[in-house]
């Protein structure tokens, strides 16, 4: 009888030809885990969709081969589809402490906490997860307690590295573990995983402590309230945040649910130092001077209903931005962003408030390695095989162009989408097959059951609005009994175009008699009929085209 | 008898507090003309808008005043509302040669061109209109013939610098007329108005010519065909790759109808100089190997409908991207634009083109002063007061300061808004009020149709679709003769949710039945009824909160 060869499958359903929602299995003789399991935001096109999860069909199909989901850090793309999995199948998950505390709070929402176990695991250490061992290894990333993984397997290493950058001066002075990086790549590392995102920058991303110099200096030269907004989720800058106020002698108040979240989890689990009395409740703010306060918020994308947007409209319950105060927007608009970020700087400086934000001052810096990082990475870890994850097509490309002019054989590199499934054995590495691996939507309780056709009709609603065409007609004879009424919503401004309704009328009536003296009673035929001259009535009268709607009722 | 002093007023009805629909009044004595005519592109919440131009409520109050439009150059922020606008007032359109020249398709277009009058000006001309003295002066941007202006009035010389930039080593070998400005600032300049857009940016802009050394470093190592997007308008950069082309001895085909109508009118007009055959037919391509071809198209910016984006979904009817292309994106994404590039570049890559794009090499250049240029210019013009423009509240507020910073006295800066009224005497300057200056939204034919209520309409179809509840009763007992029957749309597909209408229809009956034992008879109440709890029950299955329209027909 005929040993099958042992094999490797490696399957990533998100994160590949996007930026969002990371989710990979891995395949190992009979066993599989999920590294991340993350969501990403709707596209511009997704009208009404409130977040995107990666398709787990083929996760359900292999429900009992799933020994465990494996997390890389804490951030929304690689951890925000965990409710939405674990109500379908309920495997262990293994992080570091700020990732799990993280995934509480997300779950403690979902009503989800009691029934699933988390297994915190500290960087550096290896777990057995039934047949794979696998290996945390510390990185460096805009959120503290990222790692890198080692899956260790009789065939060799897959070295997954997650989001990271490599920071020589890191705020938890914890730094990346290059060395044991490199003692793997010099034993051998099979197949690496890595991050693509900034691939096109050339150089290197400055330290996150760079940030705080530029902290230092503005905290320095302002006597006025300071304002800072950032991600919530990057404990550093808030630490830098803390560090500035407490030595300028500055309270701070946490504004923004999120920030006020992760700042207790980050506190309670000591990723984040603050001094006893440091921070104050925003009901006292009025107790300090303007040189006394720092608020930190959330909105430094913009977002309409975050801390920062809602203080520069006036829509914030306790805060208000003033005249001469000086807010930091210490982030980079994430692509797609650039234009909410633009309107709520035009905001801020229309309520008087000095703005420091990126093209002004060094005040973000990015959690992603630049060329000369990745190309670090690669030699460190000198892998057989490679696949470039994180990143949209293009820096996947950019990122498999890199690994080829560091001398790896381009048949080594797998540049591949979401559901794509490569397998390594220990003769060869190819591509083998796809599994399925969409976008699946989430609209309210709805998962999965917006698609297409809603979404279309939400476009064609959107652009030119819709008419309803009411029609009561006798069950008997089939001679119109009322009507017909005409409802138009998001197409004119009804008072203003009394009389293009009322022209649409005698459309209808006109086509209702056409149809009649034909003796068409088919109300399928009958709509048609109502639709396409009412359509081109209106086209000639507007050059607009809404969604029309007949409705026949019969008596 | 008293007299009035002169005055001068200067009323910016457009490109304030945005990047878009330039249009500022001068007012002199009992005369005015206005500058640029421009329109702007649609906000994101602008759903279903084609394009947005100034509120001129005020010109046509002052209809007999207007004694010309006087433009800048041919960009469409420039140009795009003089269709609308002459159609409302007819006076003589002032410009240089490709402005007009741009002007003249746009009329065409709008079946306008006979009934207006074009006067071309040479820059360095001086024009009276009327009681105006303007002069042209020679300018550069990222279009030919751009010129600043000087109105000359008795009270001294307003000077309005257009679009512009300070290329030393300009394409058409026509600097900016430095000299011209530095003259008029000693004499003394009463107000400057001066472009804001990249004051954000430190040190100077490249000059155009740096493009066409990356050109030429990429045309001498390529041997597959080029194809090159970029602006249309932008003449020189077209020229640039007209010289590359021939230099290496490839062929151009243009496409995309606004390419290939600048590129007639430039040509025509002596702005953009061909070799002859050097352009070829379409048709005629597969005559040529791959190494003697350039395409130069448009959609630089993503847009789907455009030339680039054809080709890269193969929704081109004559030109398809094929693997070993070599595309160049000779352009920066405007802001909002960049998912759209990013998506255009990533569908490039997947056709196995080599994508060369901003972040990879210097395939662009702005046409808009960079921090040093702005300082130079006001140095030169020295004016005496100062109105930023052409720019978002960030931009202006910025601009305010680098003209602080160069010594302007701060009650002499005016950042102000669209609308305001700026008066200026030998005694003063000062804000004098506001007039009507909103943004007006042109929806096919519809011009200012389309307001709050409407989009607040499309909004609300947009996020969570519809759903149209028809019922008929009797007019005599007010019973159910007909339905409920439910219609949605953009809400859920409606064969997976058969149970939730049918629900939902049982919510209809009930809150009908309930109007009927209170004997309650009026629509307005029945459909608020329906609403309200359909509404309620919507929510609570699904957490979408679609727009619910009943209708109640009589028989």
């Amino acid at each position: 009888m005929g040993r099958k060869p042992t094999k490797i499958r490696v399957i990533p359903l998100g994160g590949l030809k996007e930026i969002g929602k990371n989710m990979t299995i891995i395949e190992y003789k009979d066993e599989m885990i999920i590294i991340d399991c993350g969501l990403s935001f709707p596209e511009d096109e997704m009208l009404g969709i409130d977040i995107v999860i990666p398709d787990i069909t083929y996760v359900m199909k292999n429900k009992d081969k799933i020994k465990a989901i494996v997390l890389t850090h804490g951030h929304e793309d690689h951890i925000g589809a965990l409710p939405y999995v674990l109500k379908k199948i309920n495997v262990p998950v293994y992080g570091t402490r700020l990732t799990l505390g993280l995934v509480e709070n997300k779950l403690r929402e979902h009503k989800l906490l009691s029934d699933v176990h988390l297994q915190r695991v500290e960087p550096g250490e290896t777990v057995q997860i039934q047949g794979f061992e696998v290996e945390f290894i510390r990185s460096s990333h805009s959120i503290p307690d990222a790692c890198a993984l080692a899956i260790h397997t009789s065939l060799g290493v897959i070295l997954h590295t997650g989001d990271f950058k490599i920071d020589y001066t890191p705020i938890d002075e914890q730094m990346i573990d290059l060395q044991r990086i490199a003692e793997l790549g010099k034993k051998g590392v099979l197949l690496m995983l890595a991050d693509s995102t900034n691939v096109e920058r050339p150089g290197t991303t400055m330290s996150e402590r760079s940030v705080g110099a530029t902290f230092e200096n503005i905290f320095n030269n302002t006597r006025s309230r300071i304002i800072v907004a950032t991600f919530a989720s990057n404990v550093h800058r808030v630490q830098q945040i803390v560090n500035a106020a407490h030595k300028h002698n500055r309270k701070i108040v946490v504004s923004g649910r999120s920030m006020v979240n992760v700042v207790a989890v980050a506190e309670e689990l000591g990723n984040l130092i603050i001094p006893d009395g440091l921070i104050i409740d925003v009901n006292h703010i009025d107790q300090y001077e303007d040189h006394e306060i720092v608020i930190i918020t959330t909105g430094s994308q913009g977002e309409t209903m975050a801390g920062l947007s809602r203080m520069a409209t006036s829509d914030h319950r306790k805060l208000d931005i003033r005249a001469g105060d000086t807010v930091i927007i210490s982030a980079t608009p994430i692509p797609g962003n650039e234009k909410t970020v633009s309107r709520v700087i035009n905001q801020l400086f229309e309520k008087g408030a000095d703005v420091i934000y990126e093209s002004l001052a060094d005040v973000h810096v990015s959690g992603h390695a630049c060329q000369e990082e990745l190309k670090l990475m690669h030699k460190l870890a000198s892998p057989k095989y490679f696949i470039p994850v994180h990143g949209e097509f293009r820096h996947l490309k950019q990122h498999a162009k890199l690994a080829e002019n560091l001398g790896m054989p381009k048949e080594n590199i797998f540049t591949i989408q979401n559901g794509n499934v490569v397998e390594i054995t220990k003769d060869y590495g190819k591509l083998a097959g796809n599994v399925p691996a969409g976008p699946v939507l989430v609209d309210g309780l709805g998962v999965g059951d917006v698609g297409n056709i809603v979404l279309r009709d939400r476009k064609h609603l959107a652009e030119d609005g819709l008419m309803v065409v009411v029609v009561t007609i006798t069950r008997e004879g089939g001679k119109v009994a009322a009507g017909p009424d005409i409802i138009s919503r998001g197409f004119v401004y009804v008072r203003e175009s009394e009389d293009l309704i009322d022209e649409a009328k005698q459309i209808v009536r006109g086509a209702l008699e056409h149809c009649e003296q034909q003796n068409i009673k088919e109300w399928s035929i009958l709509k048609s009929s109502i639709r396409d001259a009412l359509k081109d009535f209106l086209y000639a009268k507007t050059k607009r085209r809404p969604m029309i709607l007949p409705v026949i009722m019969e008596v």
